[in-house]
């Protein structure tokens, strides 16, 4: 089985790839940047070349929806990279093409806050894409950098749908009529993004979850399922945002950046400030086949569990990546 | 007949970029930056796209020796990117291998003056390859990058050739013995060149001819003769400075960079601060095949003519650039 998982910022090491290996996963989007600018994100891409160097019998860097099939071929884990936010491109769209042709095939056009593109799914006020972020998104369809909702609102995530003429993805969060958080998407978003040829990942962040931490396999699945109804087989994925090993500081940067000199608590809130307690049934890379058995138990037939586990995923590489010539 | 130029760094237009097709130039050596840091380099590729996007029926970008053959198929030239100056990299080793991956072929570990990697040619002293600069033509040899010490000292282009596993070369100077100027190499340097593996380009800069603007093209066949004698048919190539159409203040930025509160003026001098004059038989990319027929007359065969004029730079991009695996 071919699976790809569509979102995880975790603290990287050998065991990490190791369990990546043992869960079967084929590939994985790493999310390069939160808040990094420029030349910081080419700090990022300067750790992940030490990676690729140090562990090349296990991981190799993914520039095109190709090197998926390149990696499985030599037994590695392909690592394509995204930025959960705008600022790898500061105030330049010149450094999309830049970006893109280091790697960076998927990007937030925000992280929760108002950016130059679009705004965050915490503000108050959602005056939609902006003028930047307009040429932003034709110049990210011109190269072949996907765009990525996930933690933008609804105007905007509907705005960016209009303005692409290209697929439009929602990398890792759920259903809100599942559970209502901030950061999980509306009906009308979630047929919008099937609409446009993309795809929703599903999370498995507690935060995320009906019951939280205790959402059961049989819930998250039946979710799935629901969500298959509302948007098609074709555009559902997984995106686990997996952070496995992550210190405090690390949660503390995602949430406030640069931007706030009081503590934001994101998701959580000041008795609740850590990561979240994991689900039980899904704690490391290893748990991608209990995903498949729940789907399995659920009544998916084994080619829509591959469509769910990687295949969907792959095709939005290939549709989203290519730069147009 | 494949025509390489290995180092141009023009006034940019589609003028010029028609020029080239005029003169029959296959792919061109063009200088990205002099002083430029990290995040302006990237902003000097930013500037190229653009050039790529408008002018994509003239001209593309080379990111390996193979390109220049796909740029000849399309009927485009190429263009290959070096750094006449360690600057994109900053203090930061890991820059190297985004460098490279953002397609700068060739980087020069000096510009005339100590960098942190080696000495200029302009120092009165010469302490040799630093301690990064071995780290860093190490890590160059890994990832095909280049190393060029065209405005390099004496010992430092012999240490970076001792330290270099790889070809070094030096893109655009003459021999000291046709013409002493500091730009110039001794024998000693040419003859490391050519046993390394690397080449030399000849440089059509007036500063770096014997009789400056007036030199003759039949005084400039007779040194390449020379040389040719010295470090071999296969060492032997063009490169040829040309700076058309740059205003006064970018030979200031040459010049002077950020380093400088006076007024530095490299070759010239205080009643000689501007552009040289050009030569009469090289005005322009038009006047390649000038330069052939000087050979022809001179007495070098066509397989000889071929090398000298862009087999020879072609046979480098391919040794020198392909990565390590």
């Amino acid at each position: 089985m071919l699976t790809i998982d569509g979102l995880q910022y975790s603290n990287w090491s050998r065991e990490i790839f190791e369990q990546m290996h043992a869960g079967g996963v084929s590939a994985v989007h790493a999310t390069l940047v939160y808040h990094e600018n420029t030349r910081e994100t080419l700090s990022r891409f300067g750790d992940w070349n030490r990676r690729f160097e140090e562990h090349s019998d296990l991981i190799m860097p993914v520039y095109e929806a190709a090197d998926i099939e390149r990696a499985r071929e030599s037994g590695r884990v392909g690592v394509f990279f995204g930025a959960q936010n705008c600022s790898p491109i500061e105030d330049d769209i010149d450094m999309i093409a830049v970006m893109r042709r280091l790697g960076l095939l998927i990007m937030q056009l925000t992280y929760n806050n108002q950016s130059l593109l679009a705004t965050g799914c915490y503000e108050s006020e959602d005056p939609g894409v902006t003028r930047f972020g307009r040429q932003a998104i034709e110049e990210m369809n011109r190269v072949g950098m996907i765009i990525d909702m996930s933690h933008s609102s609804e105007r905007s995530t509907l705005d960016a749908i209009e303005v692409s003429s290209r697929p439009v993805i929602i990398s890792h969060a759920n259903p809100a009529s599942f559970h209502p958080a901030k950061r999980n998407k509306s009906d009308t978003v979630l047929k919008a993004i099937a609409e446009s040829g993309g795809l929703l990942g599903f999370s498995v962040y507690p935060f995320h979850l009906k019951d939280g931490p205790d959402c059961t396999l049989e819930s998250f699945c039946n979710m799935v399922a629901d969500t298959a109804d509302l948007m098609g087989i074709d555009h559902i994925g997984i995106g686990t945002d997996l952070c496995q090993g992550q210190p405090q500081s690390v949660l503390d940067w995602m949430r406030n950046g640069r931007w706030s000199k009081q503590m934001d608590f994101g998701e959580g809130n000041k008795n609740n400030a850590g990561w979240p307690r994991p689900l039980s049934w899904f704690k490391d890379n290893r748990d991608f086949p209990t995903i498949s058995e729940g789907l399995r138990q659920k009544g998916f037939s084994q080619e829509e569990i591959e469509k769910i586990m990687g295949r969907n995923w792959l095709q939005q590489l290939k549709i989203g990546t290519e730069p147009c010539t």
